[in-house]
């Protein structure tokens, strides 16, 4: 299903004194130099996966004499975000004609088997990481002018001509990002798995921690609510780049549009300009940022400058609900976030993200002093867990059921766990019930799994949540994971929402919050 | 059959002094605006060509909102060499993924409906013209950095998003060229098609001469020899450019190889080197060109320069001589080059253009005042004309045999007669005979139809040399040429030696000569 929003009355609305804050905030990035480790070869079994069936050193490559439909694969050792140059030559006879190549980078081995001229999907191909470029000149430093994230890079040669070879005499790059390794210590548990998730959750929040919180380094490569408001939650276990957090806040903040909605994402170039993509639930969780920030600085001024943004989304929030008390269902449309998932209703869990973001409403209401609010917003949140339960209880199942057809998903409940409709003992067992009847409407992302995580520390279950980290999160690893996944559905590994698993973001901002559950929940800091 | 020399042993011997002076003759380019003049819509019907359906004005062109998959054929009007810059935009949405593009020059229509991904022949597919660009921030100036020789150029979108299109505002260009249409006037004659041909072989001159003669702009972008020494005739009749011919005069003589032989071509980067390879008669065809330049210079220095370059082309060509003072059978080999065709013996051929280019030496020894090459070669080239007769004279078909099976072909006659191994009366006769007896190995290139003309020419055969040009290089023009074609066989036209006439030049340096027959012959200056 295609899924996206277009705005038909589109005004935005620039804060220029908020956005003038955020420029100032800018990171400069750190570059690391980085270079293969070693060099492929592959073979296509009956996996989407190929077999690595040959190693050589990379040194090996400067030696190559390359003729048509030669080609090269290299291993970067992990997953970069940054910038490529190849020191190119030729051998034989002079170059008589272009040495014509074409480069292909990839976060995983199968995107480079997987067959680029049969994608149809509905994200633009454009996002695949391939390029074709004509060599006039031989020897050339050839700087690739795009950045790619990585961690294998393939060169093949298209042609170059009876009396000459290519040859590469080296392939260095940089990779970039707003934060450095040096800034935080590795965790050391005696299991050996939590510390792998601990690093690959690092790893991937380094990668998107660009010039903002990117969602993903390879796609979309822009800034989104939903992530950014779990990347800010690792990070302050973490880097702990409060900076980047504010700069993030300020631009969502002076990016709003119409009745004052926050865009669900935000562009930088060619100038810091909002998408016309409104996602309820996103806007709603601004306010929990916000709050988080505030936690973690003590930041009065921003708290009170961007105060009025949050409660104001709460506020549209409200105008969606009909004389039922409840939020129509729009689930068909690119509305209301939740998970990626075949057939996911969201009915339910839209009126429990709005219950929920009314909680940190109160919360920042109480730091602002602002009694009017909080009690306007704890009336009605009162009322609307109330019609949660009369609309979308089901005492015969003892589950939350959404939509119509009153469907029963494993988001569902655990949203309205989050939103706390339950007393926690009452959500306890709903957790447990629903873990025990395993909906057929499952979790597919990280970002929903992250929720489910949250719902069961919550929920005094932090044993279960240590398990379920390590099933998921752990098994990305086993499965060969060196930054989070994007979209990971372990009963259907190969499962994208774009039409092909080569276009999903293998470093994906929304999966990196083990680190931030670990760190918090677990692991005693020094 | 793939044609190509790669000498073992390759010894450059650069001189240094020669290439200083190419050097100083170094052109500045004229540059000339250029702009599309219409926009196309094709359609392929049973025809290789395919049907122009529809047409609009260029300014048509920014007012598309391009989506993915769709594609604009511009009409740059005529054919141009030089750069291109696209002013891109985007409408709809903000850009949310990379734009995606693919552009392809091409010289002749039917380029653009050739499937080129199904090319596998035996010359470099990086020839084609063709670029694949992502787009990442709009708007764009896109300035491509390479040079192209095109008429049309297609834009075709590879992917832009659901949320936005891609707007092409611009489409502009500059046109390069060593030389400008105000140093050359044209012809009026009451014959159009006469007309024609002179202009087109003009702009076929103008667009090959860039730094150097190149052969062709789209392919090879390098300068033959064999090419180089028509170039500098039409050249002397039209833009006389006399620096250009000395320059490149230099530069063969400055980078001789081996026993002093002079290469077929020559590379201008990343320095100037001469490629590795010997063809038989384009080296002993320097002299020509050399007293090509000095007939229409006087430059004496030159002369005395070069004059032991050229005659050192005859020592090396006479030491292939067999026992029986011919040259042994090469034709398997890409070793002198008389002409494309599938199947052409050149055995006779050589002999022939060596006897005809020791004529030349002795012209060259005679304003040299040298007496005794002058002898040496006199006596020398009556052996050989007595044993071409011997050897390859058929009395019985009254025809010039060649090679092992007797060949009989056009080209071998033609180079006989310009040797002038008989006398013109007897000349007369054989060129008549042949076309009488049309034999079935044929003239493929217009390189070997000038030396065609040429001979019908010598042979007071004026009349039947114009015919002949205008069925020839007037055919290509009712086929389309805006410039002439590198291959031209009208009995086949969509042949190529390379294996797809998508790869073949259709502007191409040896063809432009009928200006110099028609201004030499033919129109009486003013």
């Amino acid at each position: 299903m295609a899924s996206v929003c277009i705005l038909d009355e589109f005004e935005v609305h620039k804060n220029e004194e908020f956005l003038r804050i955020a420029e100032e905030l800018k990171p400069e990035l750190h570059e690391t130099r980085i270079a293969p480790v070693r060099l492929l070869t592959l073979e296509q079994g009956e996996h989407p996966e190929p077999e690595v069936v040959a190693e050589e050193v990379p040194e090996a490559l400067k030696d190559k004499r390359l003729k048509k439909d030669d080609k090269v694969i290299l291993d970067f050792g992990s997953h970069h975000v940054g910038y490529v140059t190849l020191d190119l030559a030729s051998a034989g006879s002079h170059q008589d004609a272009p040495a014509y190549i074409y480069l292909k980078f990839a976060e995983r081995l199968d995107e480079l088997t997987t067959d680029i001229a049969a994608y149809n999907g509905w994200i633009s191909k454009g996002w695949i990481q391939e390029e074709y470029i004509h060599v006039d000149v031989l020897p050339a430093k050839l700087e690739l002018p795009r950045r790619y994230a990585f961690r294998y890079m393939e060169i093949k040669v298209l042609d170059v001509s009876l009396k000459f070879s290519l040859v590469i005499n080296s392939v260095t790059g940089k990779a970039v990002s707003a934060v450095s390794d040096e800034h935080v210590q590795a965790i050391s548990t005696e299991d050996e798995i939590l510390n792998q998730i601990d690093q690959v959750s690092i790893r991937t929040l380094k990668n998107c921690m660009q010039l903002v919180f990117e969602d993903g380094p390879k796609r979309d490569r822009r800034m989104w609510l939903g992530d950014f408001r779990l990347q800010a939650r690792a990070n302050y276990k973490t880097f702990h780049n409060v900076d980047m957090v504010k700069r993030c806040l300020y631009l969502f903040g002076g990016l709003t549009f119409n009745e004052g909605k926050i865009p669900a994402c935000l562009f930088l170039e060619p100038e810091i300009e909002p998408d016309d993509t409104y996602l309820f639930d996103y806007a709603l969780l601004y306010g929990s940022v916000l709050l988080d920030y505030y936690r973690a600085t003590k930041d009065r001024k921003t708290l009170e400058d961007l105060y009025p943004v949050a409660i104001r989304q709460i506020e549209i929030g409200l105008t969606y609900l009909n004389d039922e008390g409840i939020i129509p269902d729009r689930s068909g449309q690119f509305w209301c976030f939740v998970d990626w998932g075949e057939g996911l209703n969201t009915q339910a869990a839209s009126l429990a993200i709005l219950i929920y973001s009314m909680r940190y409403g109160i919360r920042l209401a109480e730091y602002m002093e602002d009694k009017k609010t909080i009690e306007w917003l704890a009336e009605k949140m009162t009322v609307l867990k109330r019609s949660a339960v009369e609309h979308f209880w089901d005492e015969d199942q003892h589950l939350f059921v959404s939509g119509e057809n009153h469907q029963v998903s494993w988001a569902t409940q655990v949203w309205m766990i989050l939103a706390r409709v339950f007393d926690k003992e009452k959500n306890r067992e709903l957790i447990l019930h629903t873990i025990e009847v395993n909906p057929r409407i499952r979790m597919v992302t990280p970002y929903m799994y992250h929720h489910y995580i949250d719902a069961l520390i919550r929920s005094d279950e932090k044993e279960r949540a240590l398990d379920e980290m390590k099933r998921y999160w752990g098994e990305m690893i086993r499965d060969g994971a060196d930054t989070f996944w994007e979209l990971y559905n372990p009963y259907n590994k190969y499962e994208s929402p774009y039409g092909s698993v080569a276009i999903n973001s293998f470093c994906h901002a929304w999966s990196c919050t083990p680190t931030y559950f670990l760190r918090k929940f677990y692991i005693t800091e020094k």
